[in-house]
């Protein structure tokens, strides 16, 4: 019995995190959320105030639920910091097939909305985001070393922009329904990579 | 006389741009766009039916407008396709500063809400932005010959790509509420021309 607030709670984030993916944050209604997560509204409003608060609490159960998944993926098994970014985006890659509203990210979707209206729905979107590209800063800086790559640039710039290539992918795959064109910009994301850090035959080779 | 609804309604138009691209469509109601407009409700409902009849005709506003500006912008003068490619990206970063409702994508902002829930919004909102990846085929293919690059990806997937970019940028700037994160991604794009359209010095040296 303890448990049942928390677990409608999670139904309640987990049901909006796939409807504003589906249609975007400001359709979304507390109704839909409601339907969704097969909940009444007086539990909904149980947990939270009303959307805003909702959003909030979605885009931070959002970058736990990544953050969980991402923590856990098979890319962090490469011994290599350059074959970790690679993998990473091959990835990123695989998890780019069927319906945008599954493969598409909560917060890029809802920060493209709320930008100017909820700042406080755009900060924790945003923080998500950030957070996650961090993650990737250390594997670029120690490639950077690795292959004496000095440019005017730094290890964050190339994890932020990862994450503009995998946002700006999802919103052509939106806009043309063709995951295989986001898939495509990976590929030239991948490549960047390839041209960035390529290893210097004598001396990868033994 | 005979010009003023015509007058009226591109007024409509490019209020609709504005006021989209500053909360989002779905936040976005009649009476926004005819208060920012300066008409009535009445003058909105004589030139369309509706919010999703506007948001096509704003769509192909949005091609019209940007397609002008682009066919006209200072990159078309280089004599060398790399080097237009190079004032195409340098030009789209100087339209980047300030507010993202000022320099963001109607279209791609849009597509981001309604690609599920209304499609014939998303498909002319796809329309604008693949007519706009288009343009720069030509030279892509041209620079590709030049430079004698032969990969696994067509002059088509990498003017999607440069789209893919500005558009993730965007999101990453309305998410940061810095510019300068969306203009990193850009000069990241760019480098990639650089390395993927390197020069042979004994070829472009007299």
């Amino acid at each position: 019995m303890a448990d049942e607030p928390h677990e409608s709670k999670t139904k309640i984030l987990n049901a909006a995190l796939r409807v504003v993916r589906a249609k975007g944050y400001s359709a979304t209604r507390v109704e839909d959320i409601c339907a969704a997560a097969g909940l009444t509204k007086g539990s909904f409003f149980h947990h939270f105030k009303g959307k805003e608060e909702l959003a909030i609490a979605a885009a931070r159960h959002w970058g736990a639920v990544t953050g969980a998944m991402f923590a856990a993926a098979p890319y962090h098994r490469q011994a290599e910091p350059l074959d970790r970014l690679f993998a990473y985006i091959d990835f990123r890659k695989a998890l780019i097939s069927g319906d945008p509203a599954q493969f598409s990210c909560f917060a890029g979707t809802t920060v493209q909305e709320v930008f100017d209206t909820h700042p406080t729905i755009r900060d924790a979107c945003s923080a998500t985001i950030s957070s996650h590209a961090a993650t990737l800063e250390a594997d670029i800086g120690a490639a950077m070393r690795q292959y004496r790559v000095n440019g005017q640039w730094t290890a964050k710039t190339l994890a932020l922009h990862t994450q503009a290539v995998i946002q700006g992918a999802f919103i052509l795959a939106k806009a043309t329904q063709d995951p295989s064109v986001a898939l495509a910009s990976l590929d030239h994301l991948r490549r960047y990579f390839e041209l960035l850090f390529h290893p210097q035959p004598e001396e990868t080779e033994p």
